[in-house]
């Protein structure tokens, strides 16, 4: 069999395990999540030998120390994973949930059900722990995974999956529910996006190359995780010290992260007392400040200059774009202008002004007084996220295990029939 | 400007429309949509006189009779088209209604609030009256609309277009909320279904052909509405004249439309008593059967005999396809094998039966002791719909006002921030 056959014949088994896993009981379910996790521990050994592969083949290749520790796996992140497994089990099963029920008046009786989406593809780059976060929390929501790793974590990965499998089918998981791709060429991503007899959806987890990569080869939805170019917004109303708290907050707590800020607007009326405290505290925290012309003229020549491109990029680092606006209605404007509708916070202590800013700013989330760092899953009380969806059907912005799953309507009649016409 | 630069024209303007039509209050969009309605009315002479230029033009063309009959407007199917509108401006507006709302420990507030889409792309094929529903349905939901209607209809389209159009802006719709593409060639669709800059979601409205064209280019969510190959299953326990009754109506009320059936499943111990009954019933209404073996054993030689293709048929017309199954676990299976995942039936007087029936069946809509023809947002309650969905994320089955928005998450707090950490 060729790679297409061989990922299609994946697909099939895939689709024929998602409709046993779709019948699986809450409890069913989270014993196979323990057994998984416990197999993932009790398999320690084989899968630090697996990963010590991946790291010495990255070293010979060269690749940078920042990525070969995120290649790295070692008893302590085994347990982080393991214990997130336990986490998922111990969360309430979306599938089966009553989402609403309502009679017509001819008697007919309609219900529409919370049930699994069937089979999700996820196409990963070189984390290994996504092999099992990814794959966990889609089968707690009664979906079947085929998962695509990348090349630099490809032993990882295997040893990963083979023992959430082994550990899981110990406990009743039907064969097939998880499945690793072997192939990590990119036909195998084609393949796999244009499988749509099979897949029900795609998930890709990694940066904007691979996501435009699946966007333009998928026939079946995506669900795209794009970046979080996160504004504050400090209005002329706003109480400085908590604006330079948030500010703080939102820059550097994890500045490496998707809601982390990356452009401070601030009204002009309160340029001129709140930037130069702020620009203290965060140049405090080695923040590189990059400026527009009035946000220079206050806080004087020592800073830098931003261009065009710096309102349209996500730092991921310690580094702000800074940019004086004359009104609420000009921050709103540049924020659905330049922002990826991720994140977005106003400071403010006038209430009609914060609604107006929660009304129109076309954002997943939208913070009133409160840090942009606080869009996320466990933050919202979702208890795990596969991400933050910058997508507007189906799931916007935190995507937990309600997100992974569809409906159905389920009619009960005594008879009924529409008669007449035909 | 080339066709593409116009198109993306288009597109930036009607992102510049949904800004604010998602502002609107319900009673402004209500009289937008009651002003579009007059409008068309009061447009009639330009509509006909548009509408007469494609009748020629499709004569000339060699069309069929069943096509020009579909592109035909009068005086009636006009004012059928702007009650359509009156309709939709009763009904409840979906767009501000708070999904869901909770505090966290720390004081933080979230609210899940439904809002607009934001830009939707419709493409269609002959049917005027198209051009009107679904730029309504979407304006009603908040949405600013792109159509692409096909050459046959373009001249209709356009004036139809242009009567909502004026007639909206003069009750205050933002200019560019309906837009109609001059073009009809198939590059205009390309361009469409690339511009995911501007467009949140696209519809294609017609056969398999292009919705295949649209699934293979779209880089934005695509909501597709492919065939019924709907079923009903007579189970063992069926009462027979319940049975023969859903039969028929399911088969022959209106046999052209996505939710009547097309294959007819019978289990093999009720078979013999309930077959002959039942097809004297849709042979008396002309219906043509296409049997299995075992179907033809028990009808006589007078039938025909299915092949595999049959299963797979949706033949929009007085045909159905008859096979005997051993049990109700093999109706599962064939139809969720064969069938499109849309709406299917179990005839019987068994509730436990029926339960499994419904749980294991994976399509939009399954039905207990009722007919198929029931799958429609009307009968569901919705009031009007702009398709029933063959997708299993974001819209399944019905897709109506509710399932033309999206959501997001406004939050509340007094200063939170994460601290720690950075």
């Amino acid at each position: 069999m060729d790679i297409k056959e061989q990922i299609l014949a994946m697909g099939a088994r895939a689709l024929a395990a998602s409709r046993t896993l779709s019948t699986l009981s809450s409890e069913t379910k989270n014993t196979i999540l323990l057994a998984m996790a416990d197999r993932l521990e009790a398999s320690g050994t084989d899968i630090l030998a697996a990963n010590a592969l991946d790291i010495s083949a990255a070293e010979e290749n060269g690749l940078s120390s920042a990525m070969i520790d995120r290649l790295r796996l070692d008893e302590q992140r085994l347990s982080v994973i393991a214990d997130g497994i336990r986490q998922v089990a111990s969360l309430p099963d979306p599938v089966g949930e009553v989402i609403s029920r309502w009679q017509r008046p001819n008697g007919m009786d309609i219900t529409q059900l919370r049930v699994p989406i069937g089979v999700i593809g996820i196409i990963f780059e070189s984390r290994p722990n996504v092999t099992s976060d990814a794959a966990v929390l889609c089968l707690k929501a009664g979906n079947a995974t085929i998962l695509r790793g990348g090349r630099e974590a490809i032993n990882s990965n295997r040893a990963i999956a083979s023992a959430l499998q082994s550990g899981g089918e110990s406990a009743g998981l039907p064969p097939n529910s998880i499945q690793l791709i072997p192939f990590t060429d990119r036909e195998s991503v084609r393949h796999l996006a244009e499988m749509d007899q099979y897949l029900d959806l795609i998930i890709p987890r990694g940066g904007a190359g691979l996501i435009e990569t699946v966007v333009s080869l998928a026939r079946m939805p995506v669900i795209k995780h794009y970046d979080g170019i996160c504004h504050v917004y400090t209005d002329s109303e706003a109480d400085l010290d908590m604006a330079t708290a948030i500010t703080v907050d939102a820059k550097t707590q994890k500045p490496g992260v998707c809601n982390a800020m990356e452009t401070l607007l601030v009204h002009s009326d309160t340029a001129g007392d709140f930037l130069p405290e702020a620009a203290a505290a965060l140049q405090q925290r080695d923040v590189e400040l990059r400026c527009d012309k009035k946000a220079k003229e206050i806080l004087g020549e020592g800073v830098k200059e931003a261009t065009e491109s710096d309102w349209r990029t996500e730092y991921l680092d310690l580094i702000l774009s800074v940019k004086v606006v004359d009104s609420l209605a000009d921050a709103v404007v540049h924020i659905n202008e330049y922002g990826s509708h991720h994140s977005d916070c106003i400071v403010t202590a006038n209430e009609n002004r914060a609604e107006r800013f929660l009304a129109e700013v076309d954002s997943a989330t939208v913070f009133w007084n409160t840090s942009t760092r606080f869009s996320d899953g466990e933050e919202f009380g979702f208890g795990a996220e596969i991400g933050i969806s910058t997508d507007k059907l189906h799931a916007r912005g935190p995507m937990a295990l309600r997100e992974l799953t569809s409906y159905k309507y389920l009619i009960r009649g005594d008879g009924l029939i529409k008669g007449e016409a035909g």
